[in-house]
């Protein structure tokens, strides 16, 4: 293993001044009497201090800039996250005088990987946040390939080793299907998404966890897979309805809102009631679970917290050698119950 | 009236270049050959060009980066124009070799002016893009004031003139009314905002001057104000079914969406069908409003075509003298009809 890399607080002690100081005078953003800054940059480079990305000299001047781009949402639907995962990384960066700079997500892989190659080669950001990570992700490969710095919301796959902050969905959905086994339900059914979901699967486990530490085998009829949209939710619940009494499920999982909302109407077109008739939960806690009719449990992801979280890592990743830190952190979300699944009104 | 300004075309005409060259050189974005550079500033300084906004002189690098905040939605609700707004900016400006700096809108005026003083003083941003301005905006003033370039989505108070581009809301409220009124309703109520919402008033001048064509004098009993969301909604249309059946309204157009199914969940509980029994129009066009049971009729914002536009204005403000533009674009909504607003199922 490597040693170590020198910290800056390593620095602020050689040159007797505050860590904030160093951070600053080495990053250019302030500048204080001379004999200080020789100090500060006879410390630094005395202690073989740098900076752990590349193509990035410690004399070259910060952007304190992050990049960021995500996926858009389909135009039938809103990102029930974006505003409030947007507004807590600004509002943390901001503290800590980064800013972020947003770019477009191209379909186009390549174009994809030419935008982020333009924001590097350009010295516009020092770092990037990526959400919405799969399997193999190009941009991954691409900014490790590069050794720039970067965090993700999200996982990849596991022999990739990056920083990230993850909602850990298979314990929400291990919850959701928890909830309903103790509603009584034994055959639950799991709208779900294609097998190349990424965050898909991750939800998924809990679901097949929760079942099997219940003794319950899940059938193959049960689990309906499609793209996640309200379109779908409906039409998947109306296969399970019209599934043979005997397998026929009598609560389902779904992995996001909009399709539990399509499984919701489906169910009132054939005048059954979300919960006393059949047990149903989201994924998301958007405002459409909370407005529907009957109100929506569904499980809710501390975004706000992510966003914090996903700050104070990149700037860890910024001031000291990544590979050092501890590469992910999984945070529990909570499951909101209300009237859909529940057999009984609540009182 | 001052002589209009120079330019960059001018520039290009003098310098036997095109304009490409000429923009891209004054900004510093490419070298050509020597000579050619030497002509082109030549003709720029001949002619007297100069970007017009102060504190930056002919020779300062342009960031080629717009700021961008915006007032966050509250927890219970969802931004539905906020991801399509983005990504539409992001594109128009990728293509124009800018990016987006988006930081956070702060609920304290006097640290909100900071936050824009700050990327002004540090030369991060050669311009912004305002959104949701209200009546004396406290942005608009200090911008003006500082005489720096911005393009804003949304008018504020008719004596500030500045480049803009809006939603007619005045037109969707007309359009909406006028469909309540051929569906046959005589008293149409609206669920708005409080008095000091400028895009509110602006989209209430409609509902005003459609009645008012249809000889309709709306009794005050009809207008409910309040905050525009689901409780409120919902609230105001329990009032107005309570007010006495001579003068109770049949329809109501609401200026948002959630104002919309709150009031939608309350004819729905006094087991009122919306549509037959009460015409209802919401604003915005959100996926809720798509499923709802039954669809909401609503105005749909052309949410691509405004990001696009601002930031073609934005660049002409910054290639231009900005007082010689046009200062405002008004762009039509369209009125999407669904069940709830109709007399009859369509068929």
């Amino acid at each position: 293993m490597n040693k170590a890399r020198v910290t800056l607080k390593e620095v602020a002690a050689q040159a007797g001044v505050s860590y904030q100081t160093v951070s600053k005078v080495l990053n250019r953003q302030i500048r204080v009497a001379k004999e200080t800054e020789q100090r500060i940059w006879q410390a630094a480079e005395a202690l073989g201090y740098q900076p752990n990305y590349t193509a990035r000299s410690l004399r070259v001047q910060r952007s304190q800039t992050i990049g960021y781009a995500w996926e858009p949402t389909p135009s039938d639907q809103a990102n029930p996250i974006l505003d409030e995962f947007l507004q807590s990384m600004f509002h943390a960066a901001e503290r800590n005088g980064y800013y972020l700079l947003c770019f477009p997500h191209h379909a186009n892989v390549q174009q994809r990987i030419d935008s982020y190659r333009t924001l590097i080669d350009s010295g516009r950001v020092d770092a990037f946040v990526l959400s919405a990570i799969e399997f193999d992700d190009a941009r991954v490969a691409y900014l490790c390939q590069r050794n720039f710095p970067f965090v993700a919301f999200g996982r990849s796959n596991q022999e990739l080793c990056f920083p990230y902050i993850d909602v850990d969905g298979g314990e929400g959905l291990r919850q959701a299907t928890h909830h309903l086994l103790e509603q009584g339900h034994q055959r639950i059914a799991a709208l779900a998404w294609t097998r190349d979901s990424r965050v898909g699967e991750n939800r998924m486990e809990g679901y097949f966890a929760a079942l099997q530490q219940a003794g319950i085998q899940p059938l193959p009829e049960w689990i309906q897979r499609g793209e996640g949209n309200f379109r779908f939710g409906k039409q998947a619940m109306q296969t399970l309805l019209d599934l043979p009494a005997s397998i026929r499920p009598t609560a389902a999982v779904a992995l996001n809102d909009m399709m539990a909302l399509g499984a919701m109407e489906a169910l009132l077109q054939r005048g059954m009631t979300p919960g006393p008739d059949f047990g149903l939960t989201g994924f998301d806690d958007t405002p459409m679970a909370r407005f529907a009719t009957p109100a929506l449990t569904s499980v809710q992801q501390p975004i706000w917290e992510i966003g914090q979280r996903l700050m104070a890592l990149l700037l860890e990743v910024l001031e000291n050698n990544s590979a050092t830190l501890p590469t992910g952190q999984l945070l529990p979300p909570t499951l909101v119950v209300r009237a859909s699944s529940l057999r009984q009104r609540p009182s």
